[in-house]
C-alpha cells in the first residue's frame, strides 16, 4: 500500500521507517525549509534511525498526498490545524484516511485533533488516531510494543490496524476516541509531573501520581461524553512507562529540568496540554488538581514543591 | 496510644520505628527464636534501620498484645492463619483493633487475610488492613507516601487513621476491603512479570503490563462483590510505582532473576499469591491472563519468553 507521512521529526521519520518495514511503499514530507527533512535529504538519518532508501522525501505537499492511500500525520500538535487548512485547500484527500499520531490539545480551544480535522476537512473525513506507548529508540532497537487506533468508524480502525500491524507494533482496537485522545494527550502533563517528582527527590510519590492523575481524567472524560475506563487502557495508564520511568521521554525529563533549574531549550507538549486541560476544565466543570498544578507550575510561577506536596502529602480524605 | 507490632522483619520492624516515630508507646513481637527478634535485641538495628531504645523488644505473646491499645500485624500471609489461632487461645485481644500490614492471600483457598482473621477471632474482630506504596527503605529516609487503610467500619477507618497518620504517610480512607486486599496482594505477582519484562529486555511493555493488570483485577474484584475501581487506586496501581519499578522491589526482583536463571534463595510473596489467585479464577470463573501466566512460569515450568509475548504480543483485539 502506499504510505504518505507528513511531518519528519522524530516520530514522522519513525512512522515512514515503520510503514517501510512492513512492507509499504512510503513518502516522507516536511516543509518546505525544514532542517530536519534537509539532513534526512543529505544523510538518510538522523539521531534516531536511518531511513531506507526506498523511502521517497518530498516538501511537495500535493504530491505525497496524491500517491497516498492513507495518510500518517505526526507533527507538532498546534500546528496541526495549519497543516488542515493547507491539505484542504493544495491536495486532494478525498476518502484518504488520516491517521493522526499526536498527543495534544489546541490551546484556547481544548479541541481534540480530530474534531480539529473535523472542522477543517469537513466532518465525513476518515479520522483516526493512532497512539500508545512506546519510544522510537526502543522501537529501532527492535522492542516490540502494543498500540492502539482508533476512530469512530469501526471498519475504518479495523482496516487500519489490519495494515499497520507487524512484528514490531500489535494494535488493539479503541471504541472511545474522544477517551483514547483526550488521555493521549493529557499523558503528558503527568509525564512533567513525574519528572517534578523525580526532581524533587519524591519519585515514590509516583505511585499516587498515577493512582490520582487516571482518577481525574477519568471523570473529565465522563463528563465530555467519553467513556470513563478508557484512560486506564493503551492510550493513557498503558503510556505510563514511557511517560513517567523512562529516560526517553521528553516530558518527564522536562519536568526534571524545570525543577533543576536548567534552562530548557524546548517546551515539552505537555506544557501546552496542560494550558488546554485547562480549558477543558472550565468548558465541563471538573477539577483536575495533578493537570492545575502542572499549568500553574509551567505558566503562573507557583513553587513545584509546594504545590505537588499539597496535592499528595496535605489532606486525608477518601480515595 | 500503646501500639504492638506482631512480627519483626522488615516492614514490622518499620511499622514500630514509625509508630515511635510519630509519639506512640511501642512493643515490637517477634517469635521466640526469631533470628530477626535476635539480632534486634543485640544491636537495635537491622539492615534497614535502627529502632529508638524505647521500643520494647519481646519474644511474649500474651504481653504484647495485653499492653496493647492497637495491634498491628506484619508477617509472611502465608502464617498469619496460624499466628490468629495463636491470638484467639493464647491472648485477650477483645475489642484491641487489629491492622493488617500484609499483602497476600491464602493458598489453597484464596481468603483474603480479613477473612482469615474473621474465622478464627469471629466475625466481629475490629480488623482493617493499611497498605498501599512506599518502601522501607525511602520511609527511613524522610521520603513520604500515601497510603490507605480500609476496614468494612467507617468509625474504625477513621480512628485508625488519625492515630497512625504524621508527616512521612498520608492516609486516604478505603471504603471497600476486599478490593483493597485483593488489589494489594495481587501487585505483587504484577511485579514478578514487571521483573520478568526487565530480565527479557522487554522493559517497554510493562506500560501494557500495567494497563492490562489492573483491567484483569478490577473483573476479579467486581465478580467476588467488590468494587472494579478500587484496583485503580493506591492499593494497587498505587503501588505500582514501588512494585514494577522500583530497585527495591522484592518481587519485581524475583522475576527478573528468574529470567536470568540466578538461584534466588527466597520466594517472593507473589509466588504464593498467584497460585491463591488461581483459585479465585476457578472459583469466580473469572480468567486472569496475566495472573495465569506468572503462576504457569513460576509453578509449572513454562517458557517465560513465549508466555509473556503471547499475553502482548499475539492477538488483535478490543482494548
Amino acid at each position: 500500500m502506499n504510505i504518505s507521512v507528513l511531518g519528519c521529526g522524530r516520530w514522522g521519520s519513525f512512522h515512514a521507517w515503520y510503514a517501510n518495514s512492513i512492507g509499504h511503499k512510503v513518502t516522507l514530507w516536511g516543509r518546505t525549509g525544514s532542517t530536519n527533512l534537509d539532513r534526512l535529504v543529505q544523510t538518510g538519518r538522523n539521531d534516531y534511525l536511518t531511513l531506507s532508501s526506498d523511502i521517497l522525501l518530498t516538501d511537495n505537499l500535493q504530491q505525497a498526498v496524491q500517491t497516498a492511500d492513507i495518510c500518517i500525520v505526526s507533527i507538532n500538535a498546534q500546528q496541526f490545524r495549519s497543516l488542515a487548512k493547507r491539505l484542504k485547500k493544495e491536495t486532494d484527500l478525498s476518502e484518504k484516511p488520516l491517521v493522526l499520531c499526536m498527543k495534544g490539545l489546541e490551546i484556547g480551544t481544548g479541541k481534540r485533533l480530530s474534531e480539529v480535522a473535523s472542522e477543517e476537512l469537513g466532518s465525513h473525513a476518515p479520522v483516526a488516531v493512532w497512539v500508545g506507548p512506546g519510544h522510537v529508540q526502543d522501537f529501532v532497537r527492535h522492542m516490540p510494543n502494543c498500540m492502539v487506533i482508533s476512530s469512530t468508524r469501526q471498519k475504518l480502525t479495523e482496516n487500519l490496524v489490519q495494515t499497520l500491524t507487524g512484528p514490531l507494533i500489535r494494535f488493539y482496537y479503541g471504541r472511545d476516541l474522544l477517551g483514547t485522545e483526550i488521555g493521549a494527550a493529557a499523558k503528558n502533563v503527568m509525564g512533567i509531573a513525574a519528572g517534578m517528582l523525580d526532581g524533587l527527590n519524591y519519585t515514590s510519590l509516583k505511585g499516587a501520581l498515577m493512582a490520582r492523575g487516571t482518577h481525574e481524567l477519568s471523570r473529565l472524560i465522563a463528563a465530555m461524553g467519553g467513556q470513563a475506563m478508557t484512560v486506564y487502557g493503551l492510550s493513557h495508564l498503558g503510556d505510563y512507562e514511557a511517560t513517567l520511568f523512562s529516560p526517553y521521554s521528553n516530558n518527564r525529563r522536562f519536568g526534571e529540568e524545570w525543577i533543576k533549574g536548567k534552562q530548557t531549550s524546548y517546551l515539552a507538549e505537555g506544557y501546552y496540554t496542560s494550558e488546554a486541560l485547562m480549558n477543558l476544565s472550565e468548558q465541563y466543570k471538573v477539577e483536575l488538581p495533578i493537570s492545575r498544578t502542572v499549568y500553574e507550575i509551567t505558566h503562573k510561577g507557583i513553587d513545584p514543591k509546594a504545590g505537588l506536596e499539597s496535592l499528595f502529602l496535605r489532606s486525608l480524605k477518601d480515595e
